[in-house]
């Protein structure tokens, strides 16, 4: 049962010698499971991977989320080598980006044009820049410990910002629709946009979902103060809905992000508005080196080919479902307070109140050493790929780890010497 | 020997209705040759690519830069493939990360360390950030008129823009110290970083090489005034010499910027430093989805074993002198003041003292007309695809789009009707 880690710590060794803190960014172990995870994977196939000791998974984190359908989706990558054997760096577009331009206006209802880019921080960044081109307005108002991408206003780094990469954001707490118009009235006719994700997902925190009226009320206040509303779709989008996030939960935006899951891991993002936004859209530059490159475009139109086929966002919520009630099933049997919160698409798992994720990171310890890779404070990310019987083995690997977790912290609330905090 | 464009043209059509501007960023045709050249490529062999409308161009602009090697090279394919038949994206980096971070580390003599993101803009803007890290100070200093990338503080937009954005982004004149050293005086103790390219290739205008104790005076007096110097070799990088292009011109850098050439067209960039940056690097947050993405890097670790053995800057160096001394031979023999700048790996080609770039797109309009494929004003791009006969073929077709220039001119000035101002 127990695993091997050392061909993983043995390279993170080499690793320190020749790039800065040897994994950095959001998959740096240090912010994971330090010590009791894989540092480099090897292998995909499925919902499955393999870490560089040999190590097999069921993973719920899919690449941080790309992984929609799966790794080396067998459709999607045909449809990429079908693009590779013609290229896929050239001195301009192929047809792809007209055809993935009207596949994904199509799509979306409010949204008639759309651009690409290569990060999902790409897309959100030059949103925010089209909201200002709208408007002539500087502020932008986001909430508070939401995930943006790591463009300097931002980032949820420290290191080297100067204050005028911020100067003009302003955040307000999710749920709190008080909050949001005071800080509008704040700054009454100079706000330009206002970003949001479609459920609040913070890292390190549950999951919450919108509260009734709660994005309705902002649509409708961006209304009444000609500020762009702006979804960040990054993480959710194409898990919970086809044609946005916001189909969901009952609100309209005026400009939508994707990245992620829109390539199952080609590197890809995109942006999508609608026609009172064109001419801002037309005057923000936005390029980059591989921009155009087709590849990830024929991974995209192939990846939404199956999702919409497989209907992805009603099987990530039934299986998800699976998840979620096991789970629940499973910490009441062994007495533990979990708070499962989220989209069963893409839950987050914690344990009651608990505010240093020590049982999170002894529960995803324990399932790792079993072969389930969970992230303790990251939320989880469902595949089309995952079976009833993957969440199946998952569950009775969960027991287990349940079962660790209640020892662990019993044994550490009577006080015995040497027992977890 | 004319061309149709027509399906160019009518996909272009479709496109304007779904994406601002129907292309747009750098490959934006209003922005290279409107009505003139193809708007869509489709396939691409060696040195050679085929538009929508089946026509075949020799290349002289490789993707803008990337593909060093020519399209689809058989060994960096090859390896990308073997990638790939393992996964690209996962929860971890793979063990190619530390490869190719070694692999740089080792070719560039003052680095000690890597890291790797997908737009040059990403690495250009972290060092930016790495440098305001380390000093505690705010001011950059560049060149104007350089390319940095799109990110707001560099972008050659306008729209969006506040001017948060560019508030500590001052400008000198490129080869002149003496504004240089001015301006670092007015800044004295806020200068975190000068930034600048290994010679400059601006767009719209002509290339230019350092003047002789230019970049090595710019070091001397950032290692004086401790702040810190980035070279932005993402057009460069791989092209003039493998371990950055500050060999070829006697200076050192603090940090320096790669991507374009890195991975021959897939997505990829990378900033290597000293290690006196290790630690303000480990600080600047950075990440993105696919910043891991193995297939990159594997692609990376190919391209840099080719340039390696076939010895590809020297190479490029002696097709690229054979396509200048052609140039200037027939611009010569019809008597066209041309002006032929930059490196002959990248070269730049004007027309005298031409400002409005007449002359050189009916130049490139007629080599586009039969079959070679040059860019009006962005400088060229040499790979190690082109051989002797392809700049044979191509002097050819040059000889006769000259020809042209030189009667449609001729004509304009003798004040013709209908003739071209």
């Amino acid at each position: 049962m127990s695993r091997s880690f050392s061909r993983s710590l043995a390279l993170f060794e080499r690793a320190a010698r020749v790039i800065p803190g040897g994994i950095y960014g959001h998959t740096n172990p240090a912010a994971t499971l330090p010590m009791g995870s894989p540092y480099y994977a090897v292998n995909g196939e499925g919902c499955r991977y393999w870490d560089i000791d040999g190590n097999e998974y069921i993973d719920y984190l899919c690449g941080y989320g790309p992984l929609v359908l799966g790794y080396r989706h067998s459709e999607v990558e045909a449809a990429a080598e079908a693009q590779r054997a013609k290229g896929d760096c050239f001195n301009h577009p192929t047809p792809l980006m007209v055809d993935l331009a009207e596949r994904l206006v199509a799509l979306v209802d409010f949204a008639k044009w759309a651009v690409f880019g290569k990060n999902g921080s790409d897309m959100t960044t030059w949103c925010l820049q089209v909201a200002r081109e709208h408007t002539g307005r500087k502020k932008i108002l986001m909430v508070h410990g939401a995930y943006h991408g790591s463009h300097a206003w931002c980032t949820p780094g420290h290191g080297g910002l100067i204050e005028e990469d911020y100067a003009h954001i302003h955040g307000f707490r999710w749920n709190d629709l008080e909050d949001f118009e005071r800080l509008l009235k704040t700054h009454r006719g100079q706000v330009a946009g206002v970003i949001l994700t479609p459920f609040h997902h913070p890292a390190f925190a549950d999951s919450a979902l919108p509260a009734p009226g709660f994005l309705k009320g902002i649509e409708t206040a961006c209304r009444r103060e000609g500020a762009v509303l702006i979804l960040d779709d990054v993480r959710c989008g194409f898990r919970l809905h086809l044609g946005g996030s916001h189909r969901v939960f009952g609100f309209e935006p005026d400009l939508i992000c994707f990245s992620k899951a829109i390539a199952n891991g080609h590197p890809l993002s995109a942006a999508l508005g609608r026609p009172e936004l064109l001419k801002a859209a037309g005057k923000v530059f936005l390029t980059g080196s591989f921009w155009n490159n087709a590849v990830p475009m024929a991974a995209a139109m192939s990846t939404l080919d199956v999702l919409e086929r497989d209907d992805v966002p009603a099987l990530l919520a039934k299986t998800g479902a699976l998840l979620r009630e096991g789970m629940e099933r499973l910490a009441a049997k062994h007495g533990l307070p979990v708070r499962y919160t989220g989209a069963d698409a893409l839950p987050f798992m914690s344990f009651g109140q608990e505010r240093n994720f020590f049982r999170s990171q002894t529960f995803c310890r324990e399932t790792v050493k079993r072969g389930v890779f969970f992230h303790p404070h990251h939320n989880w990310f469902l595949s089309a790929a995952h079976t009833p019987a993957d969440i199946e083995e998952t569950l009775l690997v969960a027991d287990a780890a349940f079962e660790v977790v209640k020892e662990e912290f019993a044994a550490a609330a009577s006080g015995k010497a040497g027992a977890p905090r």
